[in-house]
């Protein structure tokens, strides 16, 4: 099965306490499309800029991820995010953001897309994660991402989006915001109650967390001494999630947290290096070994009591 | 096997979003007594003063807790802390300790207690942590917690203690501190080179991590939407690990891993109400099916990629 990924394209510029990068590739759909590509075809929509370096574009491709959706809109100028990490590295500071081609952004999906059965919608405007519901045929299975920003200023469409939806991704801070309580799991009850089908809460450095209304999963954190920069790393949790799925074609309890264990994965290396470094050069059989990697550091046994 | 505890026995005042209680039982070596004596017999020493309410040390006796190294101090007062929690309950607000009988106490091990195989060094002054040690045979295992007061004012003590114990408990936040890095991983290997055989970090909310030299496992989070007063987690934790790997008799890593999920279960009760108030009324068969539980949202299957 093939995934649609929608999203942002970015040329981020990022601080953290192991070095300093300007203009490096970056960009929710572009984390996601790269993590999902170990798995499935990935099918990208996104818009650029002029100033979208070439290099990028063959880097994607080669990547064999489908780039017919990404738009480079004329006079227009790419996304730039600029931020900072301090000591703790769990918390991002924005130094800047300049949404350029993304302020006016009407995202087309390319009639060869449109049968895609997996479709994520990476971190953007709920206004245009609605535009692109509108377009597609029901698949099998749609997931969301957002932020703090669209809660604060776009809660009315956040919540027709969320309906529309079966899987909402989101962070712990983010959750408590959204939800207002500090409570993870009554969080998560009361964003079931307003018609998403699951949420995965994904907790950086303490793992993540899967509700439905009859199931729960705990996902173990990775103990991660090698990290550098945590950009991207809910989005590769996401592309590797939804990948996996796609690849499987299976959406059994039991799928769903082998597919949030993949997503772990690749979120755990893509934070051991900036921008998409790590995954570029990641191969199969380190995926196989974390994972067996993860299943040993948090499996125990049944207890006489 | 017994087990061994030596704390601090309080008189609690706190306030949570939930309600205000005054002067309640409460103590580092009381809630791990108590959590402990499901498993095991437990030998208590502990200081309390003229103040302290009969009715506590019978409570006490009712749970087959041996109490003949409860020293009540003529002219003492009992221990007292006051302090409250706000929304966000993963952090406690002190008002005011008033440290009393525990300002002098000076720990005897009754010459009944000596053959203990099992001991746990609660949170207490860690040069009161090294008279103990000092006293004792050496046991099959010794385990002790401690906190930021001690951290910040008894730092060399605590250097000392922690070289001479099996393992630490310590909160992620005390842990970050006292090795002076955010990154969890990374603390608990410089606390391993400092000379102790292995760490527990209570992340409260999120779950717990185990390291050794040669072993590692992350224990999942309960989802807790039951909430009431944090206070004693930490403590229940260690008596519920301690008490399960004294009633085992047995040190190997699989054992250490149920341990962990039994102390985790039993933390996951004393939160859901004030004081000992859920582990007094805490059943056997609750205990089985909420690790039965643990297990049935923790584990996944292994995968073929």
């Amino acid at each position: 099965m093939s995934l649609l990924i929608i999203g942002s394209v970015a040329l981020d510029s990022i601080q953290t306490p192991f070095g300093e990068k300007k203009d490096i590739l970056g960009g929710s759909a572009v984390y996601a499309s790269v993590a999902a590509r170990f798995y499935c075809p990935v099918k990208l929509v996104a818009a650029v800029g002029e100033d979208f370096p070439e290099e990028h574009v063959r880097f994607l491709e080669g990547q064999k991820i489908d780039v017919r959706g990404l738009q480079r809109i004329h006079g227009g100028k790419t996304f730039r995010w600029s931020g900072y990490y301090e000591y703790d590295m769990n918390q991002a500071h924005t130094r800047d953001t300049k949404l350029n081609v993304l302020g006016s952004f009407d995202p087309k999906i390319p009639p060869e897309f449109l049968d895609a059965e997996f479709v994520f919608l990476a971190n953007l405007d709920p206004a245009l994660q609605l535009k692109v519901l509108a377009q597609i045929k029901r698949p099998k299975l749609v997931a969301m991402d957002t932020m703090n920003f669209w809660i604060e200023n776009r809660r009315e469409d956040l919540h027709k989006v969320i309906k529309k939806v079966d899987i909402l991704l989101i962070n712990d801070a983010e959750l408590r915001q959204f939800m207002e309580t500090p409570n993870l799991p009554v969080a998560a009850r009361r964003l079931l109650e307003l018609g998403v089908k699951a949420v995965i809460v994904k907790k950086g450095e303490h793992g993540a967390l899967y509700f439905s209304h009859d199931e729960h999963f705990s996902a173990p954190s990775f103990p991660q001494a090698q990290f550098r920069d945590p950009t991207g790393a809910g989005d590769s949790f996401a592309g590797g999630f939804m990948g996996y799925l796609a690849k499987t074609d299976d959406l059994s309890h039991a799928n769903i947290r082998r597919a949030i264990i993949v997503g772990s994965v690749m979120a755990s290396f893509n934070v051991e290096d900036f921008s998409l470094d790590r995954l570029k050069r990641l191969q199969a059989h380190e995926i196989a070994e974390r994972f067996a990697e993860f299943k040993r550091f948090s499996h125990f046994d049944a207890v006489e009591l």
